[in-house]
């Protein structure tokens, strides 16, 4: 994937005019751009600076938004200072410390009024009414993204005439003349060879089909990628690594914006529709992500905080999942487990809350017309027997082999979409690959079904009744007399199954060649569904060769005593979801929101310890080949700066060899607290590129007093210079408490106390870096001095971090590229 | 509770001989002791110190593991350096810092020879393998403690002919004269009225039989005191407080040792049996725990690591839970928001991992009788109306005050425990709580039952056949002509119900005011069971109202729609379900945990909005009158030092204003790196009882160089006066790299570079306290030095952030104990 925008992010300082993002969102007068300075000065608006008047303990804090001790005009908090620029790293600390100071100060004032009252209760709970907007507006897209979806898919087989916007289930379901048996066919639905051709039947009705199955794949993925690219870039692929990104702390103005979420809704529904290999399920989280993001800018709260924005993201991930799959509970594991940084309980609580009215609003929609909650239903009447463990362990290895397979080979593809011409030509691409798609899936039935019904019709368990290919054994004699009045019970495979294999085997192949090509084109794609159809198929295709492996021996030691003849020994159907989770395990890496989401499916947990089994094996295997899942993969090839939770540092280095800067180097720039001029300030800053610089107490003595901010630095002394008088390049630029005496002469010092952050943090030169990696992660660091014996030695930042991963990895360090 | 062993804690260093702690453990020559300095020392046994020897690049490490450049005998580890004492805290910096150390050795020398590759692939694997041991272990512990437990309840009524060790349900099972109908009656099971007086009816049966169950209660709760008292003081109470604290980083030595658990596994079931209102679940999250820990002694990996360790005792408490109520989703939930402090992804796959294992052993055991996981099953039929939920709040109110007054009721009598003389006659307070139990339990059915048996009776919902006290409705007249069809429509109460109800009611009343008492006392206590009776009561009551309310008022706008005549529109037994949720949420502030095990329970996510309403409203609720749940309440009464990691730190102080030394009092005492004497060193270490000396370059710069604990120096030291030839007290002691110059006739200086922590964390005196308790919390520190301009100022400990925060909620700050 290409970045757009990525060289607006590198040029220093925005300038107040600087808007060359034309993603920048407005809901009711708020704007997402998260780092204008001069349309809503995220620290100065609303009634931030009234209440950070008030912490008058907290003078000399964190983050320039409180004013100090000495009474100076300029000490006040300026439009910009503590806001990010694009394509940065946010303070965990300072935002987690500011959202405290508003808290804390509302809290105070609630005991003054009972208006205040009010609003410290509302305050309060704007959380919780937050999360049940962010429910109810992902809910009600994912509704009706499942029901257009529906729709547009059997718009490529034909049209109802009762109504062209009723699909075709629903389209028989408003017919009368529809009986149960044949529920598919009513004369109200009409394939396009039927209205064009007049034939239902025949090679040439055949060819119109396939011909208009083509054409409609075609115009619905050139739909969706024309509107990506024209509209909104960010709306491409699945968004789960630039939100794992976002998630960790990082800015991508606009990735959750307006209009990301509406073209990316409306070409989530062409790309599905289109029949190509990909899901709805990654894309879905994004859209709820987005939905938080915008809901987010109706409460001041979550508005100018970067911090408590990601808090309500991570529950809108849960969210998302929540509504693919009908799962709250493995929902919000998914965020906890997969997704999120920084996770605490409060967010755990809201997530599930969110999860649920998600869930319900979804359900009452009732988009899949069967009033369940899930994607899929499924529902076993057979036990698994403890030696079905072998073949579930060797569909978990199947699936880590295909999860590491598919990951190196969409990389290198995805790599060389990124460095070769392919990369300039993505509506052709997406054109081609939807030809070739439908080309080839067209005359097999189960590539032309979508990749839910697929995975749908394989979690099935045949009863006689079923009509499907896929249950086209061979009907038992007469029951009667072999006593087998159990109409699960394993039979014998006829012609139908046989074909049905051979289509299964073939779509198998297929599908895991396309899905290789198709992740990571310009249009929304998913990966979980293609990642479990390939399961699926294989779990099927093993499950079925069991059961008839089962039926013709069931004299055999392993399956004498629980295959005896009518028994349900063997539920293929059961082998194709333990197949489907093993996939998606080796493609993602997730555990137990996996099988949680699974267990979720069917609601037995006996099941778990199949889905177990396989989901570790998978892990496993694939872990051997590579430890990192989809996502972080795509995340370092994006370069984006991601410090993996999960993984522990296990280099042996210590601070002093990761820090910049290096032997050899120039000396590290740092400001002194009250000698340096601002000709001198402004001479050093322009020299050099780094984000912030460390102030000491005098060259000689390299003793730390604090860190300033590149950005607030620049905004406060082009503000000084153009509102304060007297203020020249001659003036001294002042962090102390007290101005130190100068000459009567002199012009008057800036006093700049009120941008310098006097708790940086510190570890000395000794310090492993396992441990400094560990801080880094766990608090949310940008950057981190380091310090020997009290003398400040250099910098450490996340950028230095990685790119020192990097080099241990054998990678190139400068892949990293933001920081 | 009070604190058995506290007084051996606090005398500074443990002597090797020090082990007055009679708890010590011995697993396969394993010790649990975790602060003996001659049996096991920690970091020089099993294969600990070949390979730390060889992580070179990390000389100047740590933790003193690690051999420094100066080639010294005296730097290698000591018995003993590295180590913790009783109720201390761990730095769980340094013990991870230390486990990453060990892993990257079995990492690189894996790469080295075949041995040395399985070494490190069985040491990849024994986490798991250790789950599987603590699920097995902790499963099976559960199935035998539910049938002794279940045995001896009836022991209380009466006695099986066939064979005295069956249980009145398997006495009646296994007897051929049982029908379905009376399948409680049996010949073979006899009340102690008929084997004593030879007469089952009449009052003087009565009085036997009463008198025999006050008999039974008397001696199984004296037997379980005394051998609490006798041989485990630590088995008493539900442990999930100290647990809770343990898993913080504190250590109490013998807590969850082999005798506890012995003792506390015995005293459980006699506990249980004696009909006192307490549970099972708390007690078993401890029992498993001790299984975990216990068996860490297998692995050299747990034993050796305090913070590998508490990894798997979150699991264990996983573990606990999943037992408890066969829900080990919901123990993953509950160990990962109500126990666990540090809670990596990797511990969420292995508890959970665990938690299944030993679900299923529980099933296999089968205890229940009825091949169920869970510990209630319910299957609800009914729909629940969106009106209901005006009674579901309700019972969220009543949950979130019981909970509240709950707290406070019984910290007040545990706290006049504590002080006053009734803390002195734990057996006779056991004895009389129990006589005064058995005395007003025994008439009434509903309080005769033990609390699982009744929650049970309380869910159930009424179908026609149901023959229990509870479904005492009037029949339907005639059914046919009616229309009502439906055999569980609303009916009109009859004769039973209503004495049900009223025996309801007044089981209430009783349960309320005796669990205050109970929950305490010197037996294995749990809180689960009694709160949620109380709650499922409260709920079952208001159920039946509302069921009544409907049928005789089913024309009420309100009713009109959903509660038509034969209509099964309202179900009791979901109100006491929601009911039991609220009160149990109440009194532990539990909330996705919760809803998730009751989701379990029931199976049908449609019954979690209900459960959720209920239980934030009770949270909600009980939060308005204090935020502390029970286990933490009991923390604080104990003066653990627990940092609540829900909690934010909302006071706008200083680190200058918490850190010692306080203006007025006398300097910070630091050793300098290489001007003090053997002599000055001990001098000063003796003349104050801190845990640990920052090391600075000289006292006037104050420039910091590295911390040194107590226990280590004075370990060093004493070892190098025994063995080191030419230390004496006028030897210098030297943390440099390289000694400094001295005159010839100088005695040889004592090295000690190898104990210095070089890289202690430091936070300026400018740090918001919110941050540094957050820099506390997440990185799981004992202490912090805090500095000002890059000289030392003073020091923070865990203790001193506990006092800050007693003094800020007008506590008193003496209460925190334990540093």
């Amino acid at each position: 994937m290409e970045n757009p925008g990525y060289s607006s992010g590198f040029d220093g300082l925005h300038h107040p005019s600087d808007d060359d993002d034309d993603e920048m969102v407005d809901i009711a007068g708020a704007t997402l751009d998260f780092s204008t300075t001069d349309d809503v000065p995220p620290l100065s608006s609303g009634g931030y600076d009234e209440y950070s008047a008030g912490s008058s303990s907290r003078a000399a804090g964190m983050n320039g938004s409180g004013p100090t001790k000495l009474v100076d005009p300029l000490e006040d908090p300026l439009p910009g200072v503590g806001t990010y620029e694009d394509f940065n790293t946010i303070d965990w600390v300072r935002e987690k410390s500011k959202d405290r100071d508003r808290h804390r100060e509302i809290t105070n004032k609630s005991r003054e009024s009972t208006v205040a009252l009010l609003h410290s209760v509302s305050d309060a709970f704007s959380g919780w009414l937050l999360m049940l907007l962010v429910g109810l507006m992902a809910g009600s897209l994912a509704g009706g993204i499942d029901i257009a979806a529906h729709w547009m898919t059997d718009l490529k087989e034909g049209v109802c005439l009762i109504g062209f916007w009723f699909n075709h289930e629903h389209c028989c379901w408003t017919s009368n003349e529809t009986t149960f048996q044949e529920r598919d066919r009513c004369p109200q639905w009409k394939s396009w060879a039927e209205l064009i051709a007049g034939t239902a039947q025949g090679p040439f009705a055949y060819i119109v089909n396939y011909l208009m199955y083509i054409f409609w794949a075609l115009l619905f993925s050139f739909l969706a990628v024309t509107l990506v690219r024209a509209f909104a870039p960010y709306a491409c692929g699945s968004g789960i690594p630039e939100i794992k990104t976002i998630l960790s702390g990082f800015i991508i103005r606009g990735y959750l914006g307006k209009w990301t979420l509406i073209i990316k809704t409306i070409t989530l529904v062409l790309a599905v529709s289109s029949g190509l290999s990909l899901g709805k399920e990654g894309p879905l989280v994004h859209v709820a992500c987005c939905c938080a993001n915008i809901l987010c800018h109706l409460f001041t709260k979550y508005r100018k905080n970067e911090a408590k924005r990601r808090e309500v993201l991570s529950a809108a991930a849960a969210v998302g999942v929540s509504v693919a799959f009908g799962a709250p509970i493995g929902g919000v594991l998914f965020s906890l487990e997969e997704v999120s940084y920084y996770f605490p309980l409060k967010t755990l609580w809201r997530s599930f809350f969110a999860a649920l009215v998600a869930a319900f609003t979804l359900r009452s929609i009732n988009p899949f017309g069967n009033s369940r909650l899930v994607l899929f239903y499924v529902e076993f009447h057979a036990p698994w027997h403890l030696l079905e463990l072998a073949p579930f362990i060797l569909l978990g290895i199947f699936g880590g082999l295909w999860g590491a397979l598919f990951i190196k080979a969409n990389i290198a593809w995805c790599r060389m979409r990124k460095t070769t011409r392919l990369g300039h030509y993505p509506v052709i691409e997406v054109l081609l690959v939807t030809a070739v798609t439908a080309l080839i899936a067209f005359p097999n039935s189960y590539t032309r079904m979508s990749g839910a019904e697929l995975i749908s019709e394989l979690f099935n368990d045949c009863s006689l009744l079923d009509s499907s290919q896929l249950c086209g054994y061979k009907q038992p004699v007469n029951t009667s007399e072999t006593g087998v009045d159990n109409n699960l019970a394993d039979r014998p495979a006829g012609a139908g199954l046989y074909t049905a294999l051979w289509q299964l085997a073939l779509a198998l192949i297929f599908k895991i060649l396309i899905t290789v090509i198709t992740f990571g084109m310009k249009v929304p794609s998913g990966l979980f569904i293609p990642s479990m159809a390939v399961g699926a198929i294989a779990g099927r295709l093993l499950g079925v060769g069991m059961e008839q492996l089962a039926y013709y021996n069931h004299d055999w030691l392993i399956f004498r005593g629980w295959c005896s003849p009518g028994a349900d020994c063997i539920t293929p159907g059961l082998y194709a979801m333990v197949g489907a989770a093993a996939c998606l395990g080796g493609v993602t890496r997730m555990t137990v929101s996996l099988v949680v989401i699974m267990f979720e499916l069917t609601g037995g947990l006996e099941y778990i310890v199949p889905l177990m089994a396989a989901t570790m094996t998978s892990k496993w295997v694939a872990d051997a080949f590579g430890r990192e899942g989809i996502y972080e993969a795509h995340i370092r090839l994006n370069g984006y700066p991601f410090l993996e939770p999960k993984e522990e540092f296990e280099h042996s280095s210590l601070a002093v060899d990761v820090m910049r800067p290096r032997r050899g180097d120039p000396a590290l720039a740092v400001l002194t607290q009250d000698s340096m001029t601002i000709g001198e300030v402004e001479t050093l800053v322009e020299s050099t590129h780094y984000s912030g610089f460390p102030v000491v107490v005098s060259q000689e003595s390299q003793r730390l007093v604090g860190f300033v901010l590149r950005r607030d630095l620049l905004i406060s002394i082009d503000n000084a210079r153009k509102r304060q008088d007297g203020i020249v390049s001659a003036s001294l630029v002042v962090f102390t408490e007290h101005c130190p005496a100068q000459p009567p002469e002199a012009p008057p010092p800036l006093r700049l106390r009120g941008i310098i952050d006097l708790s940086p943090f510190t570890v000395t030169d000794h310090t492993p870096m396992d441990i400094t990696v560990d801080i880094f992660r766990k608090l949310g660091l940008r950057q981190c001095l380091v310090t020997h014996n009290g003398r400040l030695l250099g910098i450490i930042t996340k950028k230095d971090i990685l790119k020192h991963m990097a080099q241990i990895a054998n990678r190139d360090p400068d892949s990293i590229l933001f920081n």
